[in-house]
């Protein structure tokens, strides 16, 4: 029987095209690890250059510094074995071009592992997603091999995110006698994913009567937001060693020759605490990773600017928050009142201001050109607008970031105004449907009354023309939700729609509506996204098309 | 020697996702062939449901539809070949899933062959795209085998698009004693592509000694043009037959049981006539496709909105063009003067609003928060962003679409205005540099003076602040579209090209202005992409991200 052997998953937040800063992130996390007598430390999928690094991956200036930090990182690993997922470019025929935009003949999204200054291991990611928001074929090629490491007696059979997916990857890999998986990831939150994850690396696990070792990339990047909640499985299917959720943090646990043995066990947050620390760690990382510290934001009184609000003060600090009620002739007094106490209550800068006179001035001129037309959302969309260009000329003026406060239903079906409530640099619920948004709100409720109850309660209404409430034109959002999850989520057509019992009209308006509002979304700030399919990178819909249902 | 059998190429205008109007089309193309005695008609790249069609290659729904699709097609074809490309779905299993979500095992970008109301050939493409704007690998299986389709003793090597830039595809369909190589394409025009692609085809043919028939589709769809320009080469590697550019059309040839001979020799149009006309047609397919008849623009008396008005024009019709100028007390009395008379040569609708009033309004609102700061882009993207909300206000009254007029040095470097000069539909110049929005306007001018000279010799100026003119901030165009072109579109370092001769502090500059502002490129309209790297699908970099040259 060997000595114990400890091993460290380093649960790390990395900085897309940071070099600097996630080297001397790691190198902290190496001192530190020796100093703790970890034999093996364990960083996530492209660790060293965050992920995704997108076309940042088509310049070969990166691939130039990527290549001095893998040496950099390589230098670190004298007594101690480092694993760092990144990515490992091949030179075409070994040969080194002039052209300065010459590209290698292949790029591997790899697991690295060094030991005393050596780069002792690279096991290519054999399964490349190429679905949803992800786009890694356009980037990589694919390995071909399994790969175990051994080191002192133990052997890690070693795999990089998806690969864990694909059940004659990992077995090929099983067969190999290893007595450790080590899976890298970088694997993006969405609800639900992460039992969903727990339950397949867990019958994993047992179904091949191995471990697993699973380190997931944690903080957002854009739309992505990575979990973390890294964790061992023993050979039965069990949760041996747990680490928490959106922060970046250690889990450690150790061989004894014959099995492993867990240490922390974080518990997993409920669904609701989930999604909401989903938000808050989204626009924290959003904000540090572009530089910006202060948040603005126009506070209606309505339960979706609430919500954003008490995130954005959660994830920035309530002293960076900045919310302008923005009342016209339609704002209720209580919308005044409200969002006056929330902002309060959470002691964020409140201003108010006024957009009737500029409403007034764009009409004057508008007038001669709306003769013979009549009313109808361009009225509407003015007010928005006003609005919009008040909060960013605070923006540009204070250096703060706009957040927009529409969430998903909405976004779905255009029930938003492009450059009105949709200017800004981050959309908060841009991917949380109109029914989360009420949950998250009774969740942010449960410790103090962040957002007024009156908030919660009162039917939900744009306030853009006399006595409008949403329910005037779109189905109550308990249905709407549903037949658009089908519809945007789960592609179902809106026959198939109906046939699960919704209304047919209320089904075709619907969908519809959400076929004609494609050049809207594309045009929208990106914002976090935490459903199997979000409105980014996630949904590639041509805006010109003629497809009916 | 058998009859002489005649072919004929449909360079056809798809649209994406419209089963019935696409048939309709084809449905005519091939009853005019019958009676024209044509014994192969052949259609481009997924021409029956238009390419690209993006993620609605996911719903079950189109699958159905498409299904459908094929057997109509099918059964056009009594006495007559016809060839299509299609997307092709093989079922799971062969088996029918009752959950409407389920998706089939594997889709092929097929070239599909009918005849006699049979499917008698199938070949899948297999060399997908999955660079620059292509997701191919999104969506589609690849295929594997070379097919041949032999008729009346004419071998006939069927290819998919990128299959033909694959030298080894082409070899082997070569091998199988071909007398011809048929390749459907979706082939998007980029400025160099024509003469790209025909280079590219005649050596095959040459080495191959094999003639090549290029059949391309036509017509722009989002930020994609197709230039069409269908061809012949013979085994020599000449081209013996060209269809015309950016029209849908037919080009015939015939076999003779030896040789081909070409009919129709249409030359191919100058560089500037050629770009010209791709964005004369993206903006008319725009239109189309999206169901839009009137535009609406800011012409400001610059060069950019008098080229985007000329465009317009000629894609819409003048009387289909409102021109709004919307002077603020930095517009020169010249610039309303030139604008005036652009829009009165061409028979445009012309209004001029100021945007004084609302200015006032805003500033007289946003003077409180202001105190203590200086002026800076503030001021500016206020008046930028005034008249964003007049055109968007007549644009939703009078639904007639946006045009923004902004240019692609512009939207590099960020100096455009969110909300303001970015707001709208359709971004005519969004991908050409300003060097060539100059020689466009020369090339407008060639016939009739539509643009008026003194707009094209004044010194660009964005009007936005006392004699502000774009050479305060920016580099002379010249050089700054060769440093951007460098760094964009052929990911050169700032050192290269730096190397490559220019100023130091300049390119740094520029280059950290490209990097920075990518948010704002991220929020733009769509526009007709005509280099190899336009700013929408096939430029994908992170916002947040720190990597620095």
């Amino acid at each position: 029987m060997t000595d114990l052997m400890r091993i460290r998953m380093f649960q790390m937040d990395a900085i897309v095209g940071d070099f600097e800063s996630n080297l001397d992130k790691l190198s902290e996390a190496v001192d530190v690890a020796r100093a703790d007598g970890i034999a093996i430390l364990v960083a996530p999928e492209l660790a060293l250059t965050g992920y995704p690094p997108e076309d940042l991956l088509l310049r070969p200036a990166l691939l130039a510094k990527l290549e001095d930090a893998e040496r950099i990182f390589c230098n670190m690993s004298h007594g101690i074995t480092l694993c760092v997922g990144s990515p490992s470019a091949v030179p075409e025929d070994g040969q080194q071009s002039k052209d300065p935009s010459t590209r290698p003949a292949s790029i591997y999204n790899s697991l690295l592992v060094f030991h005393d200054c050596q780069l002792v291991c690279s096991y290519h990611k054999r399964s490349l997603p190429n679905y949803q928001v992800f786009d890694e074929r356009r980037y990589f090629s694919a390995g071909e091999d399994s790969i175990v490491y051994e080191i002192n007696g133990l052997r890690v059979g070693l795999l990089v995110c998806e690969d864990v997916w694909i059940p004659d990857i990992v077995e090929e890999t099983c067969h190999q006698n290893v007595d450790l998986i080590l899976v890298v990831n970088a694997s993006p939150f969405a609800e639900g994913k992460v039992w969903e994850r727990q339950r397949h690396l867990c019958d994993s696990s047992k179904i091949n009567k191995v471990p697993i070792a699973y380190v997931n990339l944690v903080g957002g990047q854009d739309e992505l937001i990575f979990d973390g909640g890294s964790f061992l499985t023993n050979h039965l299917g069990e949760v041996i060693a747990q680490a928490g959720f959106f922060s970046e943090t250690i889990l450690d646990f150790s061989w004894d020759g014959q099995e492993f043995v867990g240490g922390l066990f974080e518990p997993v947050p409920s669904k609701d605490a989930l999604l909401y620390q989903a938000l808050v760690t989204g626009v924290r990382s959003y904000f540090t990773k572009t530089g910006f510290k202060k948040a603005i934001l126009g506070l209606s009184g309505g339960i979706d600017s609430a919500l954003t609000l008490a995130i954005a003060a959660d994830a920035l600090g309530a002293d960076n928050v900045h919310a302008v009620m923005m009342p016209y002739l339609y704002t209720a007094d209580i919308s005044i009142v409200d969002a006056k106490r929330q902002a309060e209550v959470l002691g964020c800068d409140f201003s108010i201001v006024t957009i009737e006179p500029m409403v007034r001035e764009f009409m004057r001129s508008l007038n001669p050109f709306f003769e013979g037309y009549p009313l109808d959302t361009t009225e509407e969309n003015l007010q928005s607008r006003c609005r919009g260009v008040l909060l960013m000329a605070l923006s540009n003026k204070t250096n703060a970031l706009v957040l927009t406060t529409g969430n998903k239903s909405e976004l779905a079906v255009g029930y938003a105004t492009l450059y009105g409530d949709m200017a800004g640099g981050f959309a908060v619920l841009k991917d949380v449907w109109k029914t989360r948004v009420y949950d998250l709100a009774r969740y942010a409720n449960l410790k103090d009354e962040v957002i007024p109850e009156r908030v919660i309660m009162r039917p939900p209404s744009a306030e853009l023309s006399p006595n409008q409430e949403d329910s005037d034109s779109l189905p109550p959002y308990n249905r709407l939700d549903a037949i658009l999850s089908l519809y945007i989520e789960s592609d179902f057509a809106p026959d198939d729609i109906i046939d699960a019992g919704y209304d047919e009209d209320e089904v075709k308006r619907m969908c519809r509506l959400v076929d004609i509002n494609e050049y809207k979304r594309r045009q929208a700030p990106v914002g976090p996204r935490i459903t199997i399919r979000g409105f980014g990178r996630d949904r590639r819909y041509p805006i010109a098309n003629r497809w009916s249902f």
